[in-house]
């Protein structure tokens, strides 16, 4: 039987694909992924980044190792002279987080864009060189997802031109904001704002100092600790934390006033719009989302190819798991979104930044399309990314269930993605209500309407599609299928809305067919791009594949409705699946990559050192690495278990003594 | 507002149902209750099992507490003299496990029913005693699921009467058993039996002594350890070991020969027929995911009753979030299907006794049909499980991914389900196979066929059924749909395997849809029997409706098989979704249903110490229960972090130095 080790080297070797270039691809460039690479070299080869003592750590010692990997990063930044955007791809290599990134992505960017420019005068720099280090406090104890019930209050107080922060209530304390617990100076509080004649003008943000820069103790008046432990032991390293405020007071510039303004005698001065203060956080989690599905099926796809088991073949040689329909049909699609999930991420990430330029320059004009793009893609890749990770875990086995395959501590990392920045069911709602909107529009507009690229499926409304007689294997009949399928749903949700029928589960449903047809839609582009990217013929034929496998899978999520609508025929005969043509091409697609899964897999570049998995080895040395990673189990320091003495001997012995009275009776 | 308390009490005397007759009939019958109540209420009063300290522990303090508390078990046991139901109800409240399960799940139950009498006259008392403690040593580090492939080796030498008992290579290490790290005396080890000619026939069980009754140390020849921790810090009190057995011999009794034998001089006898070492594990998996989803139930239903976030009415007061349709929808079929899983789950346990007492006198009638039902449903209940906590866990926002939820611990606890006894991957097969089987005899029987009970929906093949244009509420329509459905799927797909057709994903679509009949059909005699049941009409009338939305759910998870075979109209114009109607019925039945789920919930029986759950309080406190716990954790014990002095302070020191720099620039 063939080791494991022959196993993956023949694979690897099997598979045509250009490593170099594709993964150019979906580094966006070469000179992006020489950056990785050097970074990532760099902690890899350090050894205040080993990994090997994790699974044992208690929370305070993992914090503790974190914070000496993140003061490391920052020496390094300084010392080979990285870019902030090295220094953010070394914080995101960190597996558990670490509490400075909230200061990079939450704090700083939020007081960059926010403070008046006397307070950035005063903090910009020390925020920028973390001379302070910055939270982000909003979520209370109480509110989550509801802002604008947030019970904190700052009081201004036009006597001495201050704010009052205050705790007013029990359920009012800040709670799970990360690095608060241990570790940050200052921080911006979301607090509603209470003007002297004691108008309450809804939540806004203030600048606050939240532990001493002396000594580190908590200032007066405040109030702090850390929560306690996460789901699953994830972000242990992260001290999220509580704060309650006792009528702490900071001076009137200490409010975020780049846009809403209190002035010294305290009258409130208008935002020129609403959602100003609309976070990125939700336009980098697409990426975040595609590279952990990277690492999902990188790590399974690997497994599968080693691990033998089942099936014998003349020679008396078990198959490889990989090569069972039920397996490949799980992972491919798998492999598939990771490669949507990651350019898609990119692609956003610049739409962002065209907003917040034009948003600079005071333009609005695309703040509602980010908005409810950034809704949609956030629950639809978070929801599948959570899922797919699980997949593949289980994938594996019994062997999945061991913390070394690695991906039960990717899955608790990522899980709260489908919570934080807006929990997905609520979100949901956001993104059925712009398709209710847009589709009222198109309906009473008589020419033809403007669309934005979130509601381009709308253009298909009214024009009642003919059966899909296209194939399975183009990607632009495909997406068209799933654009004319939302059209469908929301239209006839748009009507039972109108005739007041009750579907509770709706906003789901919809909400994912919206996003589903306009991802579909851009898996179409992406398509038509890859000759633009410098791939060779080959590799531009395998992604296409990879891409049509995406939306075949797609395609069979949506079989209720593309029957439902009479998109697609349903059986002409009992006994015949009409969905067996796309249940076809979805495995003929799958038995067409297999040859080039490793391949694919190598191309997204990861390292042991960065997975690890003793199940996702490069090598395929797994079963030695489970071996090895077993030894340091502090169990096995025991000859014999110190609870023998203390508990197991005497429940032996008391069943000794009862076995011996029971044969005598 | 109302207080979360006061939504908690308004909720439970809204309710209508009668507490004591459902909890009687979900534990069946009262005395089953009173023995719980007994057992539970003991442990919970006993400091023993307190449960504050877990989110902390390490791994060997887990493994040092879980055994102090089976060993009170034990203790408890004998002085308020338990029945060993008792006992066995004691062991599961443990919410980690405990070693010592496996001696009474596995290791005694395949030991009585498979030693020899001779070896029983030995070793029965004190294993019924735990005199000794056994483990069952079967998967190796190479191989799980194929039973058939193990490799390590008992080698019978005629001329001692021994079997040698050998791993022969480095994957053929046991690996994942349970209690064998550090626990267990003794074991039953799988292994191929090899006879003097050199001839392999095959894996057999062998009683084995693992350590010295003396000092525990581990006997010559035998290496032993543990695998490490488990996925998601899960199990963490079990000690997973593994095995290395070299040449170690064990004298020929200890072969378990009750049906397979060897003869001194070494002739192989054969068992009566091949599945007779079948166990018992997976007949009771159905209970055990029935309970586990009436916690997931009961802690987000408490939860979504007074958590209040986002709409407002015209007080002011936000709407409690269990009102959401997106809340309930989600949430109130997993109560469905609690309620299903725990009375089908005793059905398939009575069923297991009967086959077991058949085939002790050695009638094999029933095994077939055990065999494919316990596989099924085990895949069909551990799947919607693990999803289902999951869900529960994700409707309840932020506060869902704090470890004080009990969601996670549940999860992560419950999840290795889907993995053993038969990985769900490959019991899909199982089931299919079957089906194939089923419906091959159907087609070439003239007669009408004798169906066995999970093949009945077999008889509706061939005619044709007409639209469906019953009623969404009636649950034998409802559970017939469900059967044509499968008809018409296993049919098209018999037909599909012939016609050589590829269909990657068929095997678990095809298993999920037989099984979800046999589970529909079973729904409905459910509802028939709960006049049988002690029940007051207006519990039959909540706990029918309880079905009818496990059946509607089930339908609506059906859609695209419905519409593909005509089961239901499709759309009748481009803007009506022809599924309207049952999700409207969906909808009602939860509306309906939504004033009695406290009540329904609370019929479980849960108390405090058993849900573990800050989330999930009996009376409501919740938020006062978080701010407790955090409280506990060992990071606020410092008024300064010590990494401050470590690594803070450094890191804000250089920011500060380089800001100064800067601004003089």
């Amino acid at each position: 039987m063939p080791s494991p080790v022959e196993d993956i080297a023949r694979a690897r070797a099997s598979s045509t694909v250009n490593i170099e270039a594709v993964r150019s691809y979906l580094y966006g460039g070469g000179d992006k992924w020489k950056d990785h690479e050097k970074v990532e070299r760099t902690l890899a080869s350090d050894p205040v980044f080993e990994k090997s003592k994790k699974p044992w750590m208690s929370r305070q010692e993992l914090f503790e190792a974190t914070l000496a990997q993140t003061s490391r990063i920052y020496e390094l930044e300084e010392r080979l002279s990285w870019t902030p955007e090295m220094t953010s791809r070394a914080l995101n290599l960190l597996d558990d987080g670490t509490p400075l990134l909230l200061h990079h992505s939450a704090f700083a960017p939020v007081f960059a864009s926010q403070a008046s420019p006397e307070l950035l005068r005063k903090y910009g720099a020390l925020t920028r060189m973390r001379g302070i280090i910055g939270c982000y406090l909003q979520t209370e104890l109480g509110h989550g997802s509801n802002v604008a019930r947030l019970e904190t209050t700052a009081t201004y107080i036009p006597a001495s031109r201050e704010f009052e922060i205050h705790s007013p209530t029990f359920t009012s304390r800040k709670w799970w904001i990360g690095s608060l617990g241990s570790v940050a100076t200052h921080g911006v509080v979301q607090a509603k704002l209470i003007l002297p004649d004691g108008q309450d003008v809804g939540p806004h943000l203030f600048f606050i100092q939240l532990r001493s820069l002396e000594d580190h103790t908590v200032m007066p008046g405040i109030s702090i600790g850390d929560i306690g432990p996460k789901a699953f032991n994830a972000w242990g390293a992260t001290d999220h934390g509580f704060a309650i405020f006792d009528h702490v007071r900071i001076p009137r510039e200490h409010m975020l006033s780049k846009f809403a303004q209190v002035t010294d005698e305290g009258k409130y001065v208008r935002p020129p719009h609403a959602k100003i203060s609309f976070g990125g956080v939700r336009s980098i989690m697409v990426t975040a989302a595609g590279w952990s599905l990277a690492k999902a099926a990188t790590i399974s796809i690997r497994y599968a190819h080693l691990r033998r088991q089942g099936n014998v073949d003349s020679s008396g040689t078990e198959q490889q798991v990989i090569y069972y329909p039920s397996t490949y049909y799980r992972l491919l699609p798998i492999l598939a979104r990771a490669y949507v999930f990651i350019p898609l991420g990119d692609q956003i990430a610049r739409a962002f930044t065209d907003t917040v330029q034009k948003l600079a320059e005071g333009n609005t004009s695309l703040l509602a399309e980010m908005h409810v793009t950034t809704c949609g893609l956030k629950v639809l890749t978070s929801t599948a990314t959570a899922r797919d990770i699980e997949t593949a875990r289980r994938s594996m086995g019994g062997h999945g269930f061991s913390v070394h395959s690695g991906l039960s501590r990717l899955y608790g990392q990522y899980l709260p993605a489908t919570t934080y920045e807006g929990d997905n069911f609520v979100l949901d709602h956001q993104v059925v209500r712009a398709a209710l909107k847009a589709h009222a529009a198109v309906c009473k507009s008589t020419a033809p309407p403007a669309l934005s690229p979130s509601a381009q499926y709308l253009r298909l409304l009214g024009s009642p599609p003919a059966l899909f007689s296209g194939s399975w294997t183009d990607p632009a009949q495909l997406a068209l299928l799933l654009e004319q399928r939302a059209a469908c749903v929301v239209d006839a949700y748009a009507n039972s809305v109108l005739s007041g029928a009750q579907d509770a589960g709706a906003s789901n449903r919809v909400s994912a067919t919206v996003t589903g047809a306009f991802v579909a839609a851009q898996v179409v582009e992406m398509v038509k791009r890859l000759p633009m990217a410098g791939l060779a013929t080959k590799d531009i034929v395998i992604l296409s594949k990879l891409y049509t496998l995406y939306l075949t899978t797609e395609a069979e999520g949506a079989l209720a409705d593309l029957f439902a609508f009479k998109l697609l025929p349903t059986a002409s005969s009992s006994n015949h699946d009409p969905a067996a043509d796309l249940r076809a091409a979805i495995t003929r697609l799958c038995l067409d990559l297999l040859p080039e899964v490793i391949g694919l897999t190598d191309a997204f570049g990861f390292t042991d050192w960065q997975l690890d998995s003793a199940l996702g080895t490069q090598d395929g040395r797994v079963y030695e690495e489970l071996v090895e990673r077993a030894k340091a189990e502090p169990m096995n320091t025991f000859k014999v278990t110190p609870t023998y003495e203390i508990y197991i001997r005497p429940i032996l012995q008391r069943g000794q003594q009862r076995a011996k009275r029971d044969a005598k009776l």
